[in-house]
């Protein structure tokens, strides 16, 4: 059915990137903590942020970068401080930022986005980033993209990295995609991060407009605690150095693409979905037979961002009623009585009412997926059919264990 | 500032009410499970039920007698089986509840409102419900107030009971209310429940709106873990024994009944969120400065339900950032940089910076709160200003602890 093959090299497998991620000395833990992503040519850039009212200078900054100019060159991303609720000077240190990278690139500081992550309340620690970015550019490789998926995390427990190929025009189009995840951790970690690069030639709008919809689809289908950061940034750059025609409507070459990208943004949210909090499993909510998609996705979320749902799970506990409560509760019309339930292979509730199953499969079956039994992949998969809509949707989540509330609360100040 | 005392009697302190709670034989721990609140004189009636797409029988039938005919003389709340998710089955055996005790009280089964709480997909024990009627009839008193608010609770620690006095035309006129709280354990004990009576007298539609107007400022601001049941139900009766004139429109005495129907409603609401699951502490988020009150409640209830504010306070963590991040994504529109945030007396945070404040000592504060140091108080004050708007809001809710996941994820089937 798929289109693309996953190939080697995240976000530095299209052509004509380059990337890098040093210590610059922002985190205490003198981990990786400056991450740059390169085009060599102006790339197209699409952007989605958070809508949160409390946000980072950065976010700011990008959205005002977007609207002015559409293209760039380089992302430039810190991490350890998120520069958020840090007023006008915040402002100025995000504009320095720019300035700084774009001397060192000899490139307009127009054709930079930036990205924080890190500490609410904390400016960047910009003696560290004036060292730092001579070296961060010295760095910048076409093997970088690893380094860079490591020095963008925070609080993840492991790096977030993907890359895939299709073929347009007989020609290889690629896109490479990083990110970081869930650890909104005290104090204060900023949540959401996604670099993604392709090679592909594509008209600027038709851009923005897929990575709105992949974004949709992936990203903003995933729910760790429900909480949005000040932070959360996704942005996608389309260079053009694969040499097809550029894509200036929607039509075959531009679904392919679309489709691509589309995978790329759910490999990386699931993979953050994953690594949530104290997570043991990814929980995967398919919804069909709703009206329209929307609403699918909104019953999907729901489901997936229940507490109930998310500790019986954590609990190995086939709880049908606590499903069936969330979809009820979704703000979505449908009948009760045509409500189905299922648990990977088990019917709990047909016609809105439950079946007899045998709850000691149905319980080790969670057992076994949060041990990753099933075709080496740790996903619950709930499938929830509302009625005789055409509407489906997918969200994914993770369970809700003691290893969250202690991450969350015990790390104090 | 108020005018209203706290009285004795709960449920029956209003004058014209008898109430019982008796052991059925419903829930299988032999625990009260069944109980009765009886009108002498028939009384109007106001309800607010779940917006749950899925929807236990008794919810349907009290607003099918609601739209009929808005008086009652009694209520029947049976607690062990929720008889949600139980099809037509679970409705016949609703309209046999209202039959049976219809004809043990004499009275026509339209003058009677059901509840029901406990396990989803159970159909009430209805052998056990045919023997405990008569029982359950004949153990009604003046007295009976606290009997029936045992008999209504599932997993809540303790019972929630209230009533308060005012004076009307010299004459008093009293509130009493009991409630069940916050409960949605394994198996799916249906959430809230509460029962209100009066001896006022008032036309029915204004009991309504006062009913739905105390409701939002009360339960609909109450969260434990932001879901909603199949069963959740507020019922008030007025039967005018207070012998004051009837109140037909807005005014004084209007304003009165509504103030201190309002009040009851919030003591029990405070009272289920302090009760929630694994909770140590209430949580009461104040906030100011919004557009309007809606966008006030909107982000008062985002802030309290907020996972990371939640384990915060339980790990008395003093964070703002949370609290401001909790804020921003409300979906309410301000200026970042005029939000100020205080806990208890401490500023965390004035024109969208953080300050610098004592952390021990507010992280004490946060301690002491929980330990119930302040006036015999377990809560932990939010306020929450977000600019010059003059709509106001607040929200109680409850911090996520480890009992909490142990509840709901322990408890296996």
């Amino acid at each position: 059915m798929t289109d693309w093959q996953v190939i080697k090299g995240g976000i530095t497998a299209p052509k004509g990137y380059r990337a890098a991620g040093i210590t610059a000395g922002l985190k205490p833990s003198k981990a990786p903590d400056l991450a740059l992503i390169l085009s060599e040519t102006e790339a197209i850039a699409a952007g989605v942020f958070t809508t949160s009212q409390v946000r980072a200078a950065c976010v700011d900054y990008c959205r005002q970068r977007l609207q002015a100019k559409a293209s760039a060159r380089a992302i430039l991303c810190n991490a350890g401080q998120a520069n958020a609720a840090t007023g006008e000077q915040g402002w100025q240190d995000a504009l320095e930022s720019a300035q700084l990278l774009g001397k060192e690139l000899n490139i307009s500081p127009d054709s930079i986005f930036l990205a924080s992550t890190g500490v609410i309340g904390q400016r960047i620690k910009m003696d560290a980033l004036r060292e730092g970015i001579p070296k961060l550019v010295a760095a910048a490789s076409v093997d970088g993209g690893e380094d860079a998926a490591k020095a963008i995390i925070t609080t993840d427990l492991v790096t977030k990295s993907i890359a895939l190929e299709t073929t347009i025009e007989d020609r290889p189009v690629r896109i490479g995609g990083i990110a970081k995840g869930s650890g909104m951790i005290h104090p204060n970690m900023a949540t959401l991060l996604a670099f993604i690069t392709c090679d592909g030639a594509v008209a600027t709008h038709l851009w923005q407009e897929m990575l709105k919809r992949a974004v949709d689809r992936s990203f903003n289908q995933i729910t760790v605690d429900g909480d949005t950061s000040t932070n959360d940034t996704v942005i996608a750059l389309a260079n053009g150095q694969s040499r097809t025609t550029a894509i200036t409507e929607m039509g075959k070459p531009a679904q392919k693409l679309e489709e691509m990208l589309t995978a790329v943004c759910q490999h990386l949210a699931k993979a953050i979905a994953r690594d949530g909090e104290g997570a043991t499993c990814l929980i995967e909510v398919r919804v069909s037979g709703a009206p329209d998609n929307q609403s699918a996705c909104q019953v999907a979320r729901t489901i997936a961002s229940s507490s109930l749902v998310k500790s019986a799970i954590f609990g190995r506990d086939p709880n049908w009623g606590r499903i069936a409560a969330a979809a009820g509760r979704a703000g979505v019309q449908f009948h009760q009585d045509e409500l189905n339930i299922q648990l990977g292979g088990f019917s709990l509730m047909e016609n809105g009412q439950p079946l007899q199953f045998d709850r000691e499969a149905a319980s080790n079956y969670l057992k076994r997926a949060a041990e990753g039994a099933y075709l080496q992949e740790d996903t619950v998969l709930i499938s929830v059919c509302l009625g005789n809509g055409s509407g489906t949707g997918t969200a994914w989540g993770c369970d809700l264990t003691y290893k969250y509330v202690e991450i969350n609360a015990e790390y104090t100040t």
